[in-house]
C-alpha cells in the first residue's frame, strides 16, 4: 500500500460523487472550506428599520387583522440576508407587536423564550404566571420559556392608546435545534392570582425569599422598569465611568443567579453621552439594538446607519461596530450571548 | 377606538404584505404555526448506513484523493431530509474518515469540537496538544475546540492497515451560530512534546494534578479506550443493572468537571444483552449511533432498521426509539444534549 | 486468632491509656459518644441583650477609650455558654460598636468577613474600596474579607450624633480554621476614589457592568439600605405572603451571583405582622437576631424572651425557636448558614 | 461633643470591665490582636508518629477491648498542642483503627465524613450503602456523611491477618460547627445488596450512568485502589513531570463532579523520586501525611522529621514544609482544603 494516489481526473471524481450519493454520502473535501471557515461568514447583513417609516405600517396592521385573530399581531423585522426565514440574525427573531385599546392577545405557552421591549405607549400589560405587569416605554419584560402568557390593553376610564413593543425571541435557534413545543391556554386570559409587583417585591430588591430554590434559569423578575435602569446609567455617567467602546453599559441579570435573564438571550442597556465617539469592536454574538432616546450613528462594517428614537438595527456576527452619539443616547440590545458562552464559542475583539 | 377590525379580504392582506415587504417586514400571523410548532418537526429523517455497503466506497476514496490533498478524506453521511447541508441531524455532522498506512492528515485547528469513534483498523493516531494517542476499534477520541490536531497512520515494520473512524462534529450548529474560526498549522504535523498516555495518567485515574485549574470545558482526557468502557459495561451487565429502555448505558464524562466531554456533544456507550427488547422513548436531542458489536433492531418511529457491526444510524429529535438485540450488542452514540441542556430545552419521554 | 478478648479490668485499661499517652495516643472508645453525638450539643446558650440596659454601657465606653486608641470601640456580646471566647455562637462574633461625632476608626483589613447592622444614629460612614456609604438605622453594610475599611462620623454643620451598630463577624470560625490574616493601612483613612452610590448604581438595579467578572464571592453592593428592604417586606405582607414559621422572610443576596452576600455569613430580614404567632422550627445554623421595629416574644427551647426595638438575641444550633409579635415587628438576623450549606451540614426541621 | 477622651486609669477601665461583664459584655480592644492576628497562629504543632513505635500499642488494643465493645477500636493521634481535644489539627481527627480476623465493627452513620487509608494488612472490608469493598494497603476508602457503614475482617479458609488503617475524620470541625448527628443501625452488619465493584464499574471508568443526578457532594466511588493511583504516579514520574515543591502530586476527585471526594476533606497522593529535594511552601490547610513507601525527611518549620513506611505526620496551618526523599517515596495526605476553599480562605505561598 502506498500514500501515492494516482492522479484522478475531475470527471472520475464527479462519477464517484454520483455513485456515493446513492448511499447518501458526499465528499467533505469539496465543501470543507465553507463548512469550516477561517472566520464567521454570516448570511445576515447589517440593517436598520426607521421607526417613522415602520410605524404607519404597524398601525395599518391594526386595521388588517385583530389581535385575537392574529394571536400575535406582529410585523417581523426580517433580515435581508435571511429571506423567508423570519429571522433578524441566524438565531434570533425580532418583531414589532401592536395591541390596541380593548384588545387581548390570547394566552399560550411555548419553549421559545421571549422578551418584550416597550417602544411606544403605556397601559398595556403582559401576564405571566398569574401576575400582570404594566408596560411603559423602555421597560424590559420577560415571558419565560414554557410559561403561560397573554397581553392586553384594557380600556380604562381615561381612554387608552396603542402600545407597540419589540418582541425578541429565539425562534430561529429553536427551529434549528428542533426544540419547539407550544400549547394554547383554554381561555383567552389566564387568571390573575398575584397582585402586580409581587415578583419584583420578592426578587427585585437584592433579596430573595428565604426558601426559594432556583429550579429555572430564567429570571423570576419579569419586568425591569426603565425608570430604574435609566437611573443607574445616569448615575454612572455622572461618575464618569465611560468605557471607550461601550459608553456606560450594563447587562440585565437574573437576581437569583447573577446570570443572564434568559438561558438563550442576553439583554443590555447602555448610555452614550452626547459627543461620544466610540471605538470599534466585534463579537460573535449578532446583536439587535433598539434606540430608546437620543440620536447618533452606528458604523457597522463599512456602512454608517444614522439612528434616532425607536429605531431598530442589527449587527451581524463578527462585524465591526462603532457607536457615536450626537445627543445623550440610550440603547437597549439583545443577543444570543448566553448560547455562545455556554458552548464556549463567544469571542470578542476590541479594535 | 375598538377591538373590532373590519373584515379585510385576502387580496387586501396580500397587497399589504407586499407593501410591508419593501420595508423588510413580514406578518407573523401567516407563519406562526410553523415557527412555533406544537412539537418538534425535524427535517432530518431516520436513516441507517450499512457498513458493508459503505465500506467499499470509503476504500475507493483512498484511490480518488490523498489524505494530504483532501486535508480530511471523509465521506459525509448526509441525512436524506437535509440535502446539501452536510448534516446528519440539524446540528451535527457525521462522516467516515479513511487514513491509509503512510498518510498524514495535516494539522489544523477550528472552533468546531470533534469526536473520532474508531470503526475499523488499528495503529493510526490522533495528535492533540503535542500528544499522540493510538487508535483501536471502539476507542472514543476527542479533538477539543481550537486545539491543533493531526492524524497519521505510520508504516511500522509489521506493515499497517487502513484505519476508518466515524467523525462527529458540531459543524451545522456552528454554521448556524456563525461561530466558526479555523487555522492551518505551518507544518503537516505538530511536534510531539509529551509521551503517549500522559493525559490519561494525569486525569484518567479519578485523580487530577493538584494544581490543575479548569479553564476549558472539554475533557483533558482525549482518549477513552474501548477496553475500559467495555469492561465497565460487562461488569454492570453481569450485576443485572439493566434499564428497560436503555439496557446498560453510561455516558462519558470530563473527569475534571463531571460534565460532558465536550461543550456541544454528549457521548454514550451502552450494552444491550442478547434478547433485550427495549421499551420506547423519545428525546429532543437527535442522536447518531455507531454499532460496535452485535446485531439487533432499532425501531425509529414506524420504521425498523436492522443493525450489525460498524453500521451507523440516526434518530431525529422527538422520534420514538425502541432498541432490541439478537446478540449482545454494544452501541456508541452521540448527540447535542449539552446544548439542549445548557439552554434548558432538553425533554425526554419514556413511553 | 479469635474475636474473643479476655476480660480486662478498668485498672488494666487505665494503665494502658497512660502507656499510650506517652506516644500522644488516646482511646477513641472512651470519648466516642461526646465526639460523635446523636445530635448537636452546643455549648452556646440562648440569650438576649436588652438595648436599654446595654446602651448606657456602650455610651460609657465612649468616655473610657477613644475610637482611635481602641482601633474598634466595641463591646462584645459574649455568650454565657462560651466564656472567654469572645463568641456569641461557636462560629460567630457579635459586638456593639460606637463611633462619636468627629471620630475615625482607622483603616485596616483582615480575612474575617464583617457585617454592620445599624442600630442607632445616622451620619457615620463605612469606607470600603475607596467608596464611603452613609449609615442609617436598619441598613445592612458589608466589609468584605481582605478589603481595606475604616469608619468615621464626620461633624457636619448641623452637629452630629453617636452612631451604634451591631458588628457581626466570623472571628471564632477563623480562629478555629487558623485562617486569620490582618494588616493595618498606613493612614487612618483610605483615600476616597469613587462617589457614594457607585457600587449600588453598578450592581444594585438588577443589572451589572457588562464586563464584570465574578472573582470574589462577596457582594459588590456593600450597603443594602433599610428603606428598600422595608418596602419589599411591606409589599409582600400586604399581599398576604405570610409563612407560618417565618412571617415574611427574605434573605439578602449577592446580585452578581444570587448567592449569600458573604461566603461565611447569611443575612436575613423578616416582618412579623402584629398578632403573628409563629410555629416552632430548629436549624443547625445558630442565629443572631437584631430587632429593628416592634415588640414580641422569641421562645427559644423552654425560655421566652420578650424583645423590643434594638434588642439582640441569639438562638443556638438545633434549639427550637418560635416567634410571635405584638406589634408589626422587623427582625434582622445572621448566621453561618453558608458554611453549613457549603459543607453539606445544614439541617432544618419545621415542627 | 469631641473626639478627646479624658485619660482613664487602668483601674477605672478594670472597674468598667467588671461592670459590663454583668451584662455579658467584654471589651474588644483588650483582645483584638489575638482574635484578629496578623497571620495564623495555630495551637497545633508539627508531630510525627513512628509506626514501629505505635504498632505494638495498636496491637495491644486488640487485647484490651474487642471491636464490638469499642464500636470503633481506634487509637487517636492527638496533637500535643491540642491536649484533650482528640484532634490532630484544629479541624481534623486522625486515628489508627485495628480490626482482627473474625471481628465486625458495627454499623452506624453520622454526619461526620470519614476516610480510611489502609496502612497494614489485607482482607478486611468496609461496607457502605449495601456494597463491600476489600482493603489493601494504600487504598483510599470513603464513608460518606450520613451513610450506614460497618467494617469487618472475615476469617477465610486461608486464615486472616490484623488490618490497620488510618481514620481521617472532620470530627473537630463538626464539634465546632455544632453539626453532628449520629445513629446506630439495628443490626451489626447492614445487608449486602450489590456486588463488590458495582460503584467502581458505574463511576470509576470516566463514565457515569446516563441518568445519574448529582445530589450528594461526596464521591460515588468509595474505593480508590492503590494499584491505580500508584500506576498514575509512576507513569508521570517517568515522563519527568516533577514539580519542584511537590514532586508528582495528584488529588483524588469525585468523578461525578470533578470536585473533592468529600465536602470537608481533600486527599492527595504524591511520589517523591529518590534524591528529590523539594522547595519550601506553606498553606493554610493543616495537613496529615501517611507514608506508603520509601524514606525521607519532612522539614516542618525549624524541625526535621525523618519518615519511613507507615509513619504519620502532621503539618500545622501556615508552617513551612519542605520534603525530601532518600528512596522513591509515596505519601498520602489529607487536609480541610475544601473548607478553606469554599469559604475563600485558602492561601498558599511557595517560598
Amino acid at each position: 500500500m502506498s500514500t501515492t494516489v494516482a492522479a484522478t481526473t475531475q470527471a472520475e471524481r464527479q462519477a464517484y460523487y454520483e455513485r456515493i450519493a446513492a448511499q447518501r454520502l458526499t465528499p467533505l473535501w469539496e465543501s470543507l472550506h465553507s463548512l469550516v471557515p477561517a472566520q464567521p461568514r454570516p448570511k445576515a447583513v447589517a440593517a436598520l428599520w426607521r421607526y417613522d417609516e415602520v410605524r404607519p405600517l404597524v398601525m395599518q396592521a391594526g386595521a388588517i387583522i385583530s389581535a385575537e385573530e392574529a394571536v400575535r399581531r406582529v410585523l417581523i423585522l426580517e433580515n435581508p440576508g435571511l429571506p423567508g426565514r423570519s429571522s433578524i440574525t441566524s438565531t434570533l427573531y425580532a418583531g414589532l407587536q401592536l395591541i390596541l385599546p380593548g384588545e387581548v392577545a390570547p394566552s399560550h405557552r411555548h419553549t421559545q423564550s421571549a422578551l418584550r421591549f416597550i417602544v411606544e405607549g403605556s397601559g398595556a400589560y403582559t401576564a405571566v404566571n398569574g401576575e400582570r405587569t404594566t408596560m411603559h416605554p423602555g421597560d424590559f419584560i420577560i415571558t419565560p420559556s414554557w410559561t403561560w402568557h397573554d397581553h392586553g390593553n384594557p380600556i380604562e376610564a381615561e381612554g387608552g392608546e396603542p402600545v407597540v413593543w419589540l418582541d425578541g425571541l429565539d425562534i430561529p435557534l429553536l427551529v434549528h435545534l428542533d426544540g419547539g413545543f407550544a400549547e394554547n391556554y383554554p381561555e383567552a386570559e389566564q387568571p390573575v392570582t398575584r397582585p402586580e409587583g409581587s415578583s419584583f417585591a420578592r426578587f427585585g430588591h437584592n433579596m430573595v425569599p428565604v426558601r426559594h430554590q432556583v429550579t429555572d434559569p430564567t429570571s423570576p423578575i419579569f419586568s425591569y422598569p426603565y425608570s430604574r435602569s435609566r437611573e443607574a446609567l445616569e448615575k454612572l455617567s455622572r461618575h464618569g465611568d465611560i468605557d471607550a467602546w461601550d459608553g456606560v453599559k450594563l447587562r440585565y441579570v437574573n437576581p437569583a443567579t447573577g446570570g443572564w435573564p434568559m438561558p438563550t438571550m442576553a439583554t443590555f442597556m447602555q448610555l452614550l453621552p452626547a459627543g461620544f465617539e466610540g471605538r470599534s469592536y466585534r463579537q460573535t454574538d449578532a446583536t439587535v439594538f433598539s434606540v430608546v432616546e437620543g440620536r447618533g450613528t452606528a458604523h457597522i462594517g463599512e456602512t454608517a446607519f444614522a439612528f434616532g428614537p425607536r429605531d431598530t438595527f442589527v449587527v451581524p456576527s463578527w462585524q465591526p461596530l462603532r457607536l457615536s452619539a450626537d445627543a445623550d443616547a440610550v440603547l437597549f440590545s439583545y443577543s444570543d450571548r448566553p448560547v455562545q458562552a455556554a458552548l464556549n464559542l463567544l469571542r470578542e475583539e476590541r479594535l
